[in-house]
């Protein structure tokens, strides 16, 4: 009776839009996943293979039926990030996780969402193993011609990069770290991935944002990235200055589908490409049929998957009240 | 120990995304409603004040503890539409519903979701009283300045019209009808209400959609609007040639965040204006707080909303199988 698609007969592009929202679409509901909760606010999720790393760590994380809890004995900002590094240090060490073998020496904040204050910080390569919510900028670079979009710029990573290797990728991302906004980090990466001058940098226009639910053997993926457009001039072209890519390319926007569908696309890449080409009418209601259904899976309510929980410590355990 | 934001804290937009919003967020789960399933799937919700009219039409509607069912002996579309049809007028006639006195004569399809076939079609006036999914094309028309996007323009509604009377609204803009495309009814709305001619038309950019779901007086509003962004000449002036319009209004831009929040503004038309402001780079994470909160709140999931049930009469009532 069920009218659900057949496989063959779905869009590739739906089909790509519920493999970056893997998580969000299967796993979560009824999940073997706990809430990560501090301070009584739960800012994460976590899987089994991680909890069983963390009951050696009793001193630092309590592991309840219903959630597991950062001590809350923990002081402040400090004191968590700090007993929270340690652990991540001796679980580096130890090869526990494929993930932590990319440590950056970089941190993000630790939030019930992006507006609230921070409860910790923690290095970028352990937070998918907690389920932390993540923010990044990317800017989509394009050429006009008959002031119409015709070209979008990618880039392609690093072989040595830690995260997808060799992958093709947006013309220029990062991640939002400790301390750095969000046009600040936008300008600064397209400085140090693409040699953007400041004078084509005023140009920049912001654009929204996409959401989404991915998890990978590395961890789970929990992605919010601010989106911007910058139009640059036919004869502009990005040279890289940190090292991190290989190259870029320019291709013509028809061609965009058929890229961000390549299994040498960064999968987690493709939400604002798939924006792009929606906003600028290069993906239509007329030629994609699953057109609504893209568009929502590319802004998911992650508001209300992390519902923020009060807990209380009960005489016989641990109890979630739902606080919303 | 909540972290939500206080009432008078939260950001404005926020506050009008979470009215255009109020059944998605608050009378959802656990509400009143039940199901409105035809063959077998479900393609509404029905109130508690309109089953009760509904129980006086047993031979048409089935009334189960679980939902309320189109009788299912009826063989086909237009057998549906028809008996359907016939008790709507009866309500009509009856006065039982203020939505019912603005009938329409032009009805909407009926269906699970936008690519699936119809079941039925419906006055346009009534679907509010069964949460049928609706959906609609607007028009942003506006002008450029150095480049920039500088100016929108806005129509106001005739005092005459059926629903928001006098009230502020887009542009352009139309809901779909039975045999109506998408790309057909932006223009032929566009002709209608604001005689923009077909060479400037040919501009037209179609640029995502937006989904919400608001409730009134009238009914349940699952709405999806597929939006379109037109470029216009500075010296181009809206005319209406339809009657439906009292005037046309441009604005700068940066007085369309204060124009959307005026209580004389259409409420249901603001989630277009706002999504038009933030693609554009008027509203950023710069200058508005709730910014990722606010995105999310233009497309909620309307796909998950309505999940596609089978029903099967067991001997002893009804039970709902969930074939997703």
């Amino acid at each position: 009776m069920s009218q659900l698609p057949k496989e063959d007969k779905m869009s590739s592009l739906l089909k790509l839009a519920q493999k970056f929202n893997c998580f969000y679409l299967s796993d979560l509901n009824g999940s073997a996943c706990k809430p990560f909760v501090v301070k009584g606010l739960q800012v994460g999720l976590i899987r089994a293979d991680v909890m069983k790393q963390l009951t050696n760590f009793p001193e630092v994380f309590h592991i309840h039926s219903g959630c597991v809890e950062l001590n809350p004995a923990f002081r402040d900002y400090e004191e968590r990030s700090t007993k929270v590094d340690e652990v991540l240090r001796k679980l580096r060490i130890k090869n526990a996780f494929i993930t932590l073998k990319g440590w950056r020496d970089e941190c993000y904040e630790v939030k019930t969402e992006f507006s609230a204050s921070s409860l910790l910080k923690m290095d970028r390569s352990a937070t998918c193993l907690f389920g932390i919510r993540n923010y990044g900028v990317t800017i989509n670079g394009f050429v006009k011609e008959s002031q119409q979009v015709k070209y979008l710029w990618f880039q392609k990573r690093s072989p040595t990069k830690q995260t997808w290797p060799g992958k093709w990728d947006n013309m220029v991302s990062g991640g939002l770290s400790v301390n750095h906004g969000i046009l600040e980090t936008a300008c600064k990466e397209a400085m140090e991935e693409a040699s953007i001058p400041s004078n084509l940098l005023k140009n920049l226009v912001s654009a929204g944002c996409v959401s989404f639910f991915f998890e990978s053997e590395r961890g789970l993926f929990p992605n919010t990235e601010f989106v911007f457009d910058l139009e640059l001039p036919f004869d502009f072209v990005p040279e890289n200055a940190d090292g991190e890519v290989e190259t870029f390319e320019i291709l013509p926007v028809e061609k965009c589908v058929e890229k961000i569908l390549a299994p040498d696309f960064k999968t987690t890449s493709a939400p604002v490409v798939l924006d792009f080409l929606i906003r600028h009418g290069i993906v239509t209601p007329e030629n994609e049929s699953e057109y609504l259904k893209i568009i929502e899976l590319l802004h998911i309510p992650l508001q209300t998957v992390y519902k923020q929980y009060a807990y209380q410590i009960k005489e016989n355990g641990f109890a979630a009240l739902n606080s919303v």
